[in-house]
């Protein structure tokens, strides 16, 4: 086990921003704000329920899927709003819509060797940036939000027992934004090429290469852990889609097992993981020492799996 | 010390894009030429220079500034190009300019424990995605190129003995790009904030912050390490700008210690520090047992630097 306690969280979805596709509800930034704002509520919420302040914080890691900027990183950004007149490192560490567990799984080599002692961990995407639409599958699907964990290396039973992450790459194009950067950058923006700049979701591919890939990914993961299915009290999937409803049971996860708040809240990217797990454990749905699995598959494709003692 | 031994290296630059002002020799990638692409070349020659095969490598971490699509990350793309049969995950790690330093640091903690042994870490941008012609000053300092270095958890003298981060980030806007992700998307490009679509420096600003911290960084890093000048055979430095001739003294940096080639090569943002690593590694600057320093300012503002015995 590597040592790492969940000291508090926070998360924040824009406010006035709730809208509905049918009994789906959504939460999109309106004019004037934006994802920073998010991040720096969710921040200091998580930093006031841990009982901490930002001087006490070791490491700003955002765990975000898309970019603020394509210069500084995202951390820098997040940064300047809560925590400008330190010198605290910032990191982003990105795996797509499962870069909080790909975080927490790095960070736990930080707090169990001593490097950091306190974390600050931020997820949170621009998703209504580029949303296509057109596409009425991923324009009704996804929210803006964002989420904020501490993490320590407080001694006790807490940490995390085991950790994996996959990724298969045939499955590079079917969740993506080409346009905006490096290799396609804002200026080549044309009326013709415009749906290159939208993001863009071959949901029956992603799904496809997901239940052929996930099952496996489970149960040789659970396998390696020692850990057994009985064993986990709570499992926090990222909120994909609606599929989820169909994935969980592939895995041979009963209903009662795992959190699926799709129809709240939709797909929030990166903050889906964090978001969910901090709403359960404020509704106590989570208590120490409980063993909790996070789980889910990213653009990439990517799956994440992460077995920890809260 | 975690362990973490580097068994392999190369760089790559664009073919037929070298570029000279007056003195200063540039690389530019040419039309139908991509970072991708020198990615690709550079990650397999160091396979090669490992005598490894793709298949024998765990992760794969892209250590970029700069996002080459919004989504999927830089690693899954990258992935596509060399590991596509393979599920070997893939993951990014961003500090800007220093990313390469920062993924060694976080790479030595799962070398270290067993987690991953055989590691590909890749950095590389297309700086000229959004070089600012009127900006003279970044319009000709950039290079496009990548490197890719092999680390092993095999057994043995080699590992980080030291590393270190911090962020200013009332310097978060003195060298950044503002537009085509997040907050600015491709679709708000006008004629009149064409500029915030452009790569933007503050030379003298950055100068000054870097010069205002830099030195007592150096020095704390260094007392906190244990490790003395003398000890250290070779710095490798990001190639920031000219300056870099200028910071180094103010360091009591003796001109033997370092290496300089920001005349022959520029600034390669994440790609400077490992390709001139690299280069060091290749020319014997560097021997078995040597103790190396990699350091570094980046866009943020943040500061790395990393003790090493190669």
């Amino acid at each position: 086990m590597r040592k790492l306690k969940i000291a508090g969280c926070a998360y924040a979805l824009p406010q006035d921003g709730k809208i509905r596709f049918k009994d789906q509800t959504r939460y999109r930034l309106k004019d004037g704000q934006t994802i920073l704002d998010l991040a720096e509520e969710a921040a200091n919420s998580a930093l006031e329920s841990a009982g901490l302040n930002i001087s006490d914080i070791d490491i700003i890691i955002a765990a975000m899927a898309t970019p603020m900027q394509a210069i500084p990183c995202n951390a820098a950004l997040i940064h300047e709003r809560i925590a400008k007149s330190t010198d605290i490192p910032a990191m982003d560490i990105n795996t797509s819509c499962t870069s909080f567990i790909s975080a927490l799984d790095v960070a736990a080599y930080m707090t169990d060797s001593g490097r950091y002692n306190r974390m600050l961990i931020i997820s949170g995407d621009t998703a209504s940036a580029a949303l296509n639409p057109d596409q009425k599958e991923s324009y009704e699907l996804f929210s803006d939000a964002a989420a904020a964990f501490i993490v320590t290396s407080e001694e006790g039973d807490s940490g995390v027992l085991y950790a994996a992450q996959k990724t298969w790459s045939q499955g590079a194009h079917d969740t993506e934004l080409r346009g905006g950067c490096g290799l396609m950058p804002a200026f080549k923006l044309t009326d013709e090429n415009k749906k290159d700049y939208y993001f863009d979701m071959k949901g029956l591919r992603v799904l496809r290469l997901s239940t052929s890939k996930l099952p496996e990914f489970f149960r040789s993961g659970l396998e390696e852990s020692g850990v057994t299915l009985d064993d986990i009290s709570l499992i926090v999937p990222h909120q994909a889609s609606k599929a989820l409803g169909l994935m969980m049971p592939l895995l041979g996860i009963e209903k009662e097992k795992y959190i699926d708040r799709v129809k709240d809240f939709g797909n929030m990217i990166s903050a889906s993981v964090p978001f969910i797990l901090c709403q359960a454990i404020q509704e106590k749905l989570v208590n120490r020492g409980d063993i909790l699995m996070l789980i889910g598959t990213a653009a990439g494709l990517t799956c994440n799996m992460l077995i920890l003692r809260y």
